[in-house]
């Protein structure tokens, strides 16, 4: 089984063709940008990649087409998004069959679930597919922070192999870095603006939405932090921080999701990645100023 | 098109074997047991029938089940729950196919959403299939209170024809029966401890979970209230808050949902309507002491 | 000891000068017009008084000048809001040397305080000052929602004469009034969209801000409640909720205590109680073109 | 006027007697023990300091006396904390009487207040008295987030000195930081568990709670920052967040605070600085497990 060992690994931005159809030669496009720039490893089907908004088959294939373009060069992670136990488990097996190296889950939504029953919803799933699960934990999504007590349980008895964090929580992930062997559970920061932190404090990995439209910045930085050169880490983040401003672009008419979204694709028309920047219903598109916007920040930025 | 025209809607359990498969013949019974006790239409796949537990194929499995029994007697309405709009237009569309004669949809949740993105949501919807449209307002599970000026935005232009309203906010659903048209909009209230007031500030209808257990003292309740005899309400509203505490048998040892469907479940078991108690993973089962608890419950009602 | 025995006890507002200092004939003028209006008590700084922002001497005079007005024709309540237990006892001891019948205090606030600490938080307030204590239960403004156990707790002991309900969860206070023998704990309704509700469940009083403009109409709620004409009830309802989206004249330029606390006073001026609407810092006060939507509001309700 | 410039200034714990009275002898050490400690200020009636307990004459009285320890050789800065405006403006000069070099004030709290008017809050309070005006972001205990852009426009015009960030928020902080010229206004990192990731991004002080109990732990992250070498202050941060973890010893039978603080104070026992560990009602005191866990604490820390 792949081994996940940190590193950067964006969450793959889905293209999608006017119609809303999923834009395979741009999502390949994207794919080899993306390795060819460095990355670790691509995490397909996350909230970047619009997975809460894909029917089914679009989510897998999406997940084919990286796991194609990838072929074994860097691991292919795939979000496996949905309310609860049985239906998360459905997508492991899609996701396995697809082609998932590995396979990240939140835990349930939508359904009030006490957080006794989150090992069970993990372990449920770890042994229905035989992948490495990561624990991805959203609160802002989800509406619950995922206990250091039990990402610190299912380190232990091997149910998780590694965390993504995008809870904003810095306290709570040095709190779980404490209290697991690295070997045993790798961690990632989701934080586009806090990565440097996120590595000072000990996290093996960065999972950046904006890593789609700049993946040598945050390799810069990952790099930068691994040698423990701290003042170009934070001289990096802080060219991150101004580019990452991009995602308000379409505030307030719009959701954060619209905004952001739009602007990373629209990013990647910029840089000549993908053909166009269509987002999935019922997310408002950005408008010729916004667009425009969202063009100035990546001159800014050194992009285009 | 079939019309909505209020009453006692409850939201239908989904039995399942020990296997934590449907279990037909059981649910076959439930329908029967709810339409023969005068209910006015039957609701699938709802958050009391565990829908964000269920995959596709046994959603859809008890939908056509319950449909069947229905046999055109009683509208039945379908529950189709998912994170934003494509996936919810599968699920119409399955919906559809499977004999349902309205569809019930909530605001997007996981994928942050802003208000200005709901009439988009519910047009699209209602666009791509044609069925009678229930927008279902559940804050606790979705995270935003579907606002009055959407509601009565989509209740005016056809968008929607009712609201499920399980938000306990019964200022605002005063407000939406206020400002709407009832012949263009049918209210629910959701509610199994308040639905005399509800029904008190002229909602239409209720969908109580604990109806599946006591569907004729809702109908009591409501047919009371439909002929103003409120102290006769009241005093039936009064004896189902006594029996509705048996969701809390399994506090505080596991969620909310853990702990009322399986007392439903367990209370259906009792009631001799079904032939099991098992709810759907993660959910912690309930124990000897806390079935015995249920049991007490409904002698305590008259249910047994 | 005077006892608490329901009725319509309005928040009363606070008048001040365009210098923001006690406009105490103004005062008494209101204080007067609302005994006359048939009031069954007045409540002196509580939220609608501006207690939040007036500092000790002005609550204390303002206490006096109601105390002084009423004379024991009606008890006079005193809200004595303070963060937590000693400074709420110094307010305590302060409002009963300035002619309080009864005081109403709040959970600890700022400072995070467990459930467990509620009891003792009361039981020292009342150890402290023999007057009867009602509970205020506000978590908009608090943070915490007052738990049943503890108000059922404290009115077996002695500890409450009453409890003061502005949470809006009706399904909360119905369990109080169950729990509860109304020999011991009275129960107010702090919502004026919702008033007749309160009253329906069970409530014994209310305690409406909005009953500072309209004093009648709450008088004629309150009584056809009383006598179970509830559709008397219900339309004056209505008509007090068309009057009360005055407080919506200062969206969204400002906060909801400036909107709201602004149009109040403003009709008072319209109705010849008060002489002027100034209100306390940071308060955003209402322009020309929202007073005078706050006195279209009164001439469509027929108090001008 | 004394200038804020940084470095660790603990918010001073308030030493009781068993009849809850301040304990002068216990609060003229505990100053002197962190003056001599090389704290380079003090913060007096902070939330540590139980401020929202101690009613006004026992606020003024710890004021004067850690003023009269000081004797300008460190700042003392004073919390002015209450509901809003004018309350704080009381409080203010009350503060200034008694000997503060400098305030810090929330923005408005159980009033529901509008961001738009936060500027007006502070521009007043600046107005009513001379003495440097911090802004406390606290939103745990006052339920809003200090917004950005308004930090930004007071510190432009003069209005803020310095900014405590007690909000956890460290991208907020971050940009700030950013938007800001430290030389007109100071940021203060509230945190003890991430003091070191606060400095690393530009924070120019700490107000850590625990710095009564082990200042000298905290100066040297401080000063290890301040030299740029990150693993002596990380290396340090990682044996003071051991140590933080002794105010979960109550947990979970009372509140954070009892917990938090009765810790604080049985750890100043522990190492003789302060006769007694008393804390104000209604926190729960520790008991003799608690309280010997505490100790341990301190042992593994090496502080006794």
């Amino acid at each position: 089984m792949i081994q996940l060992d940190g590193g950067v690994v964006p969450p793959v931005c889905t293209p999608l063709t006017p119609e809303r159809e999923l834009d395979v030669p741009s999502l390949e496009r994207l794919a080899a940008f993306l390795i060819e720039a460095g990355m670790h490893g691509l995490f397909v089907t996350g909230s970047t990649g619009e997975v809460a908004y894909l029917p089914d088959e679009v989510r897998y294939r999406a997940l084919e087409v990286v796991a194609g373009v990838a072929a074994g060069q860097v691991p292919v992670l795939a979000g496996i998004i949905d309310t609860t136990t049985p239906r998360v488990i459905e997508h492991a097996r899609a996701a396995k069959a697809s082609g998932a190296d590995a396979l990240v889950a939140t835990v349930p939504f939508f359904a009030p679930t006490h957080p006794a029953e989150f090992p069970g919803h993990f372990r449920a799933i770890r042994a229905a597919v035989d992948l490495p699960l990561v624990a991805y934990d959203i609160p802002s999504s989800v509406g619950t922070k995922l206990p250091t007590d039990v990402v610190v349980e299912l380190a232990e008895d091997g149910t998780l192999a590694a965390l993504k964090d995008s809870s904003g929580d810095l306290d709570g992930l040095r709190a779980v870095l404490e209290r697991t062997d690295p070997s045993r559970l790798r961690c990632y920061s989701g934080s586009e603006t806090l990565a440097d932190l996120g590595l000072f404090i000990g996290a093996h990995g960065l999972v950046p939405g904006i890593g789609n439209v700049d993946p040598h910045g945050y390799l810069r930085l990952y790099e930068a932090a691994r040698r423990a050169d701290w003042d170009t880490a934070r001289t990096e983040q802080a060219r991150l921080r101004r580019l990452f401003r991009l995602i308000h672009v379409g505030d307030p008419r719009m959701g954060r999701y619209s905004s952001a979204i739009g602007a990373f694709k629209e990013g990647l028309v910029a840089r000549g990645v993908i053909a166009g920047a269509t987002t999935s219903e019922p997310m408002i598109p950005l408008n010729d100023t916004e667009r425009a916007a969202v063009r100035q920040h990546l001159e800014d930025a050194g992009l285009l």
